[in-house]
């Protein structure tokens, strides 16, 4: 088969791979029906994050099991599945409470950019939907193997709650569906912060009530403005730079929450701060195992529509072409069919 | 009036000072009952923070309402009254969310080592008991002032809950409060970090199941072992100093609580660190006011004595004494009596 590999800075290829096969008896193998491109890797795409050699690129998909390992038991040939980048058993303690993402026997899954997808702990990481969905379904399925799962989980870990005030720190495809992921669990204001117009609209769309332009201190003044000199009750943050988190943290009100789902890099606090302005702070990798259930069954009822972030499909093989739709912000985000 | 003022590094004098009037109409003025020394004074006293100029010393107080100003309504000379290290007025918006130390009219109260004591905002600050208390409920209503307030604050900021593990970090007068706390919140596992004897077993009387003496790497492996390789669900961080932030940060389980109240001094932290760790980071300067009416009536009812954690007392003239014990770690905590 041909698949996605990455080489190094702004070099992705779109070339032959061994197929992927069951290699432990808790595998299933997938025949990917789409996968994607995610804002994170773009830290690799742009050299931030090295590599050490190629390496088969991309982690979020779904589609249908091909093939299962002779100890999976709860995952059958022939359904159309939905799993995270992290693979995980869903039976450990981190897993029980709900930190699938911790999993004591966690394993990446890699290479997703490709028609065959090998996935370990089947049983653990695969949720079924309840039938193999219409095709119109498939971009929003696909976006709860990540992104919208990561901006629910920015959502929840900053305690949106209904009628409270949310604040979302970064427009890209994250951001906008930690937006619609506020919407679904209530907060009665949402304010985006965004600059890009095309990205302020789907962010209106998923219900974000204000609109921020203003960065910095001025950023600041605009959130204080707009929550009568408090702050904002909870702020998910999905950029991961110190200047997005600044933002979240200078925003958030005494005993607020600041959810974080933007990997961080080259992010340090000052524990005084932090003290001081009694913020709430809590993320990480996204358990997005714990959301698949509840987020499948609000695509599958038609309640939440998480695949309009996808503003760019190509076929797998213009790969590089999406990462480079990306890197220039020109999409917000790539589908790929294989 | 003669009472406490700092001159610099090691330097507390008993001295003549102007007796406090009402200044404000909404001050009162109190006759203390008894004052005691803080750990967080000891930054000062040791010079890690600077001073100005001399400075009243003192922010922990109860003792009897002699006058109130002109807006007073709620305060009534005569009554028996505790109240928190910082003022506040405990109707505006961060009050009335449970952050009365982040009042938007907070004010510092010093100066509290002395007979008379001036507090502002007195009808949000100051709790009155049920009736004049007993000679005897004196230490421990006292704590409530500050000390046991904050390890409660320790507690509820990682979320101890019934039948969970909780880590407490520092043996402190605080941190043997947060075990006491752990323990009236239903924790069914209180490990203690110490390697004090006295104050080992004063953690054990408040509550501790197990006593950790080791520290750094050997104390998280201690940990681990005792949390069968989890982790602990809740870890109490009482001391501030990038050691026991990081023994903190890295005992906790993923998604598990940090709460912390020493004041940080010099600490920084990788948010790339916390995400990883997924963990929960909560702190600042303790709400008091916010438990004071809960933790008098535990006090009244003899269900919680924190008093104990005083094991010197000395008569107010004789503070400077009293300060050196503390900083030389003879004494856990100080009373003064006026």
């Amino acid at each position: 088969m041909r698949g996605a590999v990455i080489y190094g800075a702004g070099d992705v290829r779109f070339e032959e791979r061994d197929t992927p096969k069951i290699v432990h008896p808790t595998d299933a193998v997938i025949r990917t029906a789409a996968t994607c491109i995610c804002g994170s890797d773009l830290w690799s795409y742009r050299g931030i994050n090295k590599l050490a050699a190629p390496t088969p690129f991309g982690h979020e998909y779904c589609g249908v099991v091909e093939e299962v390992g002779s100890a999976v038991t709860r995952v059958k040939p022939g359904q159309f599945v939905i799993g995270s980048f992290f693979a995980s058993d869903n039976t450990c303690p981190h897993c029980q409470a709900g930190y699938q993402t911790a999993c004591q026997h966690r394993e990446l899954v890699g290479g997703a950019q490709a028609p065959i997808l090998r996935v370990p702990l089947a049983d653990g990481t695969l949720v079924a939907t309840p039938d193999l969905p219409p095709a119109e379904l498939i971009p929003s399925l696909l976006a709860l193997s990540d992104v919208m799962g990561t901006g629910w989980f920015a959502a929840d870990a900053a305690n949106v709650k209904p009628g409270k005030t949310a604040l979302v720190v970064g427009d890209g495809a994250v951001g906008l569906l930690a937006v619609l992921s506020a919407r679904e669990m209530g907060a009665a204001r949402i304010i985006a912060m965004s600059r890009h117009p095309a990205r302020q609209k789907l962010a209106r769309a998923f219900g974000a009530t204000d609109v921020v332009i203003e960065r910095g201190d001025e950023g600041v003044a605009r959130i204080k403005e707009l929550t009568g000199g408090i702050g904002a009750d909870s702020v998910l943050e999905c950029v991961g730079t110190a200047e997005s988190m600044t933002q979240a943290i200078r925003s958030v009100r005494p005993g607020g929450y600041v959810g974080y789902v933007g990997v961080p890099h080259g992010v340090t606090l000052d524990a005084q701060d932090l003290f001081y302005r009694h913020v709430r702070l809590h993320g990480g990798p996204a358990p997005v195992r714990r959301y698949l259930p509840k987020l499948i069954e609000l695509v599958w009822s038609r309640k939440i529509d998480p695949g309009q972030v996808f503003d760019l499909t190509l076929p797998l093989s213009q790969v590089a072409d999406g990462y480079r739709a990306m890197d220039e912000r020109r999409a917000i985000k790539t589908l790929l069919r294989p």
